[in-house]
């Protein structure tokens, strides 16, 4: 195989994870290692950062920022939802490749960054324009297929079973038999980070919280909810549901939905804990109802990052630099488990087109019968994901995280109307 | 003086925080040192324990369960926001307090807590039982006066500056100058924690979010608020606002109330960042705005509790002890700053009546003149309270809490109804 010598471009895209930032460090600790790549450039806000040519040198970062990326929530280098649309829109990025020497374009996102990252590469391969494109699983949803679980997944999970322990406590010494707390998670189509809250139990503990969780794929049966929090409220002092924002009713609609649609045309969401206290107190009278919505802090808590699914997002951005000097392109990074008791993760590589627009459900065999928790298959799966905890530097008492200088790579082109 | 022994009294009230069970501890603790104090008991659920005649052997716990207590959130005594309505009800607690032969009672709690010891205290006198009564400051809305500040607030405020550095994060990734992000906080009466989040800022960094604290103490401005949001989102990408519950409008009606009160006729209250988002929404057409409402998240998020605070709670505890020794009585435990440039803690005592029902509300003087944002008066104030970081233990991957055994006390009056 010919060596290609060029440059790398690195971008980020979609919900911002705890994790992310770690891609991007794997990535560039490994272009280093590379005689044939000559410049590491970040991609300002994805691919709205390449139609715009605002491309930033990570190689003028210092070192210990490149480190802190490690720990730090959010997408260092921007990101966006926006979808490419129209032909003229690739043709763009290809032009702005060619303008700095792209040829190495790794992208770090779900199911519709792979999507692009997959017509971005089909369409440099009908230019002939020699480019190895390699994308990076991330998204807090666990949604994508293919690989085993996907970064940023754990932690999200993480934050939310240390949150359902803690609120336990609380509601423990607060409940009279007259307590019911809902948190409302993020989950738009799948029930992962809702199941995930499971992992808050203790083995051998089934009754411990949470005690009912409410996931999109089992559509919402008010009278059995109603009959399961009475139950758990005459054995427990309270009663800790976990519901998905993504909650169907029998008709497949969603529980609470203002009508909007994003970019993508999903449908927006919010509110599901609101809507269920408010259809439960009715049901229930006499029962309070607190509801927290942890919102974003969900999958930017990076003070309860998952030591693990940190390790793992590196090692996912190190292991698309491996590859794409290898020669692959029009892959996407996979985490393999090892087949031994001990959790071992490996990397492996799936066509992106297998993975674009794909979505991975949660197995209907790790829900239990009851429909609002999860059996052991479950626990076994998602456990390990969660192991380990980080420790973040710390200044005056709140965390510090990475500050990218951003330095401007100068542009070449004619500005582009997105 | 002369000795008085006896048994001794703990229980806990009102919400729970993150560092109540370390004063808890810091009780048991320094009971251990005296041999005046003979047994002690815990009052399950506070007040309503000790008319119920449900008492807990302390003692009896093991010592790795009382050294868990110190990181433990909840109040593992159980709490309550039963009030004690009658004369009879007070009767009944100086009954059990004589069957069980207790001497010394400390209760935990906040305001309404500190009245009740208060009266309890003023009956035992009038009836000549002697018995030492000492409270122990506690609640995440620091609203106690005479003491510096309450164990508990310290944490929630740490909770919520991580969650607005690494919101920070998230939105600063996201925004295209077009995001509003809220986060709404308890706070009902005084902006204590909503002003916590400025401890996010680094020093110098005037810019840095939160961008808004909208504060119960500053009356709810629509125009200027749509102003000030116009004007941050121009300078930066995004815009993040922190809300306390309590926010009220030019007429002192708060701007989110369902119209409800709670056992001791407080508005109880929820929803002032949906609304606001409401609101605003409408005078920010194409302005995305998303909603978090930790809930109780933020006063039980003994993850990321404060190390001071936690220090503090204890050493409230073994003072209370102390004091009761030292035949104080009808005192609450206070911490005092020291003098130096170097922050320090001393504890000192009250008199109940002084700090029953009375609050301390958050200088004016320290809210900067756009009413948005804090000064360095407050930032001095609060920012050694969130020093130093704690370290859970942890099992698979999710914080391990003590949890009592709960050896009932035998009981040897007959029932009472409350």
């Amino acid at each position: 195989m010919a060596e290609l010598v060029g440059n790398v471009l690195v971008g980020q895209s979609g919900g911002p994870t705890s994790v992310i930032n770690a891609s991007v460090a794997g990535v560039i600790a490994e272009a280093l290692n590379h005689e044939c790549i000559e410049e590491i450039y970040g991609a300002q806000n994805g691919v709205l950062g390449i139609l715009q040519e605002d491309l930033i040198d990570l190689a003028a970062e210092s070192q210990q920022q490149i480190r802190a990326l490690k720990h730090t929530p959010g997408a260092a280098l921007g990101t966006c939802r926006y979808k490419l649309k129209k032909q003229q829109d690739f043709e763009r990025v290809l032009e702005v490749f060619k303008a700095h020497n792209i040829r190495y374009f790794f992208y770090i996102g779900g199911n519709d960054s792979q999507d692009t990252a997959d017509k971005i590469s089909k369409l440099a391969q009908q230019q002939n324009y020699e480019l190895r494109v390699i994308g990076v699983p991330k998204t807090i949803d666990n949604d994508l297929p293919i690989t085993d679980h996907t970064p940023g997944y754990a932690s999200a999970v993480k934050y939310l079973a240390t949150a359902v322990r803690e609120v336990a406590c609380d509601n423990e010494a607060m409940g009279q038999g007259d307590l019911v707390s809902i948190i409302e998670v993020m989950g738009r189509s799948a029930g992962w980070i809702a199941a995930g809250a499971a992992l808050a139990k203790r083995r051998d503990h089934p009754h411990d919280p949470p005690h009912l969780i409410l996931l999109p794929e089992i559509p919402f049966d008010q009278e059995k909810v109603v009959e399961d929090i009475r139950r758990v409220l005459k054995r427990e002092k309270y009663c800790l549901i976990v519901v998905a924002e993504g909650l169907v009713d029998g008709d497949g609609n969603y529980v609470a939905a203002d009508g909007a649609t994003d970019a993508f045309g999903h449908a927006t969401l919010g509110g599901a804990g609101d809507v269920l206290a408010d259809i439960l107190g009715q049901a229930l009278p006499g029962v309070k109802f607190r509801v927290a919505k942890p919102g974003l802090l969900q999958r930017c808590g990076a003070h309860v990052a998952s030591k693990t699914d940190v390790a793992e997002a590196y090692l996912a951005g190190q292991a698309a630099v491996e590859a794409a000097i290898n020669g692959e392109t029009d892959k996407m990074v996979t985490l393999l488990r090892g087949d031994g008791d001990q959790y071992t993760t490996e990397t492996g590589l799936a066509p992106l087109a297998d993975v674009a627009n794909s979505v991975k459900k949660l197995p209907r065999e790790w829900i239990n019968e009851d429909g609002v928790s999860m059996n052991f298959q479950f626990i076994r799966y998602a456990q390990p994901l969660i192991q380990g905890e980080v420790v973040l530097p710390h200044d005056n008492g709140v965390p510090v995280f990475a500050r990218l200088d951003k330095v401007r790579v100068d542009k070449v082109l004619p500005a582009y109307e997105v």
